[in-house]
């Protein structure tokens, strides 16, 4: 099966708002198996809307429309498709109470012109919005070609994709599919090179997906039961976690400090953090996590070098001898962070952001990373370079990952290279590195 | 002059990136006064991709390409523009040696496919790419169409955009362009029902983009000279800051905490930070402000109650009396911020982020966000109620641009309604809203 989308409207044309809705029904429809040969973003033009549609059906099975089912007057999307497909609209009295009980909940009255919003499809049908007031509309000729009409709002596109489209189009692909996430810590040319053959596979597919610092590894499995669409495709994600090993961090959660939280959680131990150049980064993800006060309950933002003297008892002689930006001073910050809020773990991170502020050898990008384990008075410590990325945003947000890497590793107890480890006592001068 | 924009890539058509070009190219053009009728995407088929460009070549004046310069075999955007403007595309010896010399530096070497990148038109010209390997293409025939094929990565084709194809296309509208954006903390209906009328102009024409918490107003005049375009330009943002007043907080930065950075150090101040429920936000954004380490050296994220009496020194029978997330707290953590930062100003913030905690009376989304300026022994607070989003993110967001905000006006000295006054003398009673 083949497929168009077509997004109408003059904003997108106009650069006002970005096509995010394009992106999302091309995943679906990918996962669906169908393959999608165009997409268009068009105005509220009928003439070239109409030369649109009638090429797009000439050549595809499938039309998957965005936009259009206002209730202004050059808003003419649904008239224009049902004549494309002999089809025409009826006034439908249940949707026109839907649309005066909408309005009637937000204080407001519908419009006269409202009610072109209530008429739908009489070979067709409609396609009920839940979300919002115009309903959408599925329309079919005797060829078999296709054509669903959904609003613009991403809110209510995506419920109604996932509750009235996604379903018919599953049936007539006589399969169900099942989906999971794998989020991996590291590139994608680098994860990409370790398990390039797992992405030829035709069933399940697996696409990759790039973030900063790490990446998305989704698997999409088709089978004729769910049963056996997620038997493979947790078959598929076993095969991946196998060659990714402790960098493939989770299936199915929003970022990696969800992870850390849960390990933290599960494990019954509680985290601090004290940051420099990462400025609050990890607080700040690690809290976003619904729940997470219950193990994160300090973090110490010690931008200036007495901050860090002052808040985490890091010594003025050490800062004067390695320089704030080294290896000692990450590893003081964290054991003074676990310290000052009792936690079991804590990191630690000092760093150079830029733009300015390099050091002799010491260059932007250069970032110091400990991490402290109470229960075993062990430290770990990183020397990160990420100044190949030259932006001063990327730096932290890499950092910060590292950072949070870091607690997910300590929390479950994974390993770490004996080269990475040290004890208090001996910091100062094993760190200087 | 009319225009398509054509996005080639099958990476876009399974939905792997978001088309971020189609929005920049569409919002550069609609500056430029040029009428964008149409976006496409296409993946890299010659027989598609051919039919697309003589039908947008029958209709519209210009093209813009961006994708389907690289170096694989199926990558044959450039020769079927060619064909259709009736050019021919010759060997480069000039760009073939800067592909080179693009690979020593990454240690490579291009391979005989490479070559392909290094043709360029014969009757139209090339596009110079200082930021890549491929140079773009400029074709146009006889009857005045003009093609203009631009590098798919972003950075590149941006890069080029500026500095080959913009200068071209202005000179064929025979006028100069000045933009600026004004930013402005509130919603889009709020802002734009004060200033509906500005938006109605044709030169300078204004734009409302939102995020979060603000908007931004991007004026665009379009005059014969720079120095016109400029005035015109200043003028209309004179009239939205005088409509907007001191919600209307600055032009041509990327943030608020770039204006808060500036005002601190341009009054010679420092602030301090004491978060709760938005967990490092708040100084995150500030430290991501280049050389803010001037003005800001001290965080605290107290998310936990004991964190609050440990580091801000908040009484723990004011919090028994008034709960965590109240007045006295905020006011507290505030001034407490302040007196061990050492910063002349600080804020103090601490609510209900959700989605679980309630409280009676204080729902999700209850935020109490008070300003402490030691100068003067003032404090500010202010009672957020930002439940309507239901979302931690947006929660979150907003209570930290409010703060940021309660920092600036503190720094530049605006006016604050006496409501919202208090002394830390009266403090406790007083704040219990």
């Amino acid at each position: 099966m083949t497929a168009e989308i077509i997004c109408v409207g003059t904003e997108l044309l106009l650069g006002d708002i970005l096509n995010t809705n394009a992106q999302f029904l091309s995943r679906e429809l990918a996962e669906l198996g169908i393959s999608v040969m165009h997409q268009h973003v068009i105005g509220d033009n009928p003439a070239r809307l109409k030369e649109l549609v009638l090429q797009a059906k000439s050549r595809s099975d499938l039309l998957v429309f965005s936009g259009g089912l206002g209730p202004t007057e050059d808003d003419l999307t649904k008239e224009t498709v049902a004549e494309a497909f002999g089809d025409t609209l009826a006034f439908d009295e249940g949707e026109w109470q839907k649309i005066i009980d909408f309005f009637a909940r937000t204080n407001r009255r519908p419009t006269p012109n409202n009610r072109k919003q209530a008429m739908c499809p009489t070979v067709g049908h409609k396609l009920i919005n839940d979300h919002g007031t115009a309903p959408g509309a599925w329309f079919e000729d005797a060829d078999g070609h296709c054509a669903a009409l959904m609003p613009g709002v991403p809110r209510e596109m995506k419920a109604m994709w996932a509750e009235q489209v996604r379903p018919i189009l599953l049936k007539r692909q006589n399969c169900t599919i099942h989906s999971r996430t794998l989020r991996v810590l590291g590139g994608e040319s680098a994860i990409a090179s370790k398990v390039a053959p797992l992405f030829e596979a035709a069933n399940p597919t697996a696409a990759i997906y790039c973030k900063t610092g790490e990446c998305e590894i989704r698997v999409t499995a088709r089978e004729t039961t769910e049963q056996a669409a997620e038997a493979a495709c947790n078959a598929r994600i076993a095969e991946f976690k196998e060659i990714l090993g402790a960098a493939a961090y989770d299936v199915d959660v929003p970022a990696l400090e969800y992870t850390v939280v849960r390990a933290l959680r599960e494990h019954g131990l509680h985290a601090a953090a004290a940051e420099s150049c990462t400025g609050g980064m990890i607080a700040e993800r690690l809290t976003n996590v619904p729940g997470s006060s219950e193990v994160f309950g300090y973090g110490f933002v010690t931008y200036a070098e007495a901050a860090k003297q002052k808040l985490l008892g890091v010594d003025a002689a050490v800062i004067e001898k390695y320089n704030v930006v080294s290896g000692p001073v990450a590893a003081a910050m964290a054991f003074g962070a676990a310290r000052e809020s009792g936690a079991e773990l804590a990191v630690g991170i000092t760093g150079l952001a830029g733009p300015g502020g390099a050091l002799p050898g010491k260059p932007v990008g250069t970032v110091y990373l400990a991490g402290a384990d109470t229960r075993t008075d062990t430290g770990y410590l990183m020397r990160l370079t990420l100044g190949g990325y030259q932006d001063r945003q990327i730096i932290r947000t890499r950092a910060a990952l590292y950072a949070l890497d870091m607690l997910r590793r300590m929390a479950l107890g994974l390993d770490v290279p004996d080269s990475m480890r040290f004890t208090p006592e001996t910091a100062d001068r094993d760190l200087d590195i």
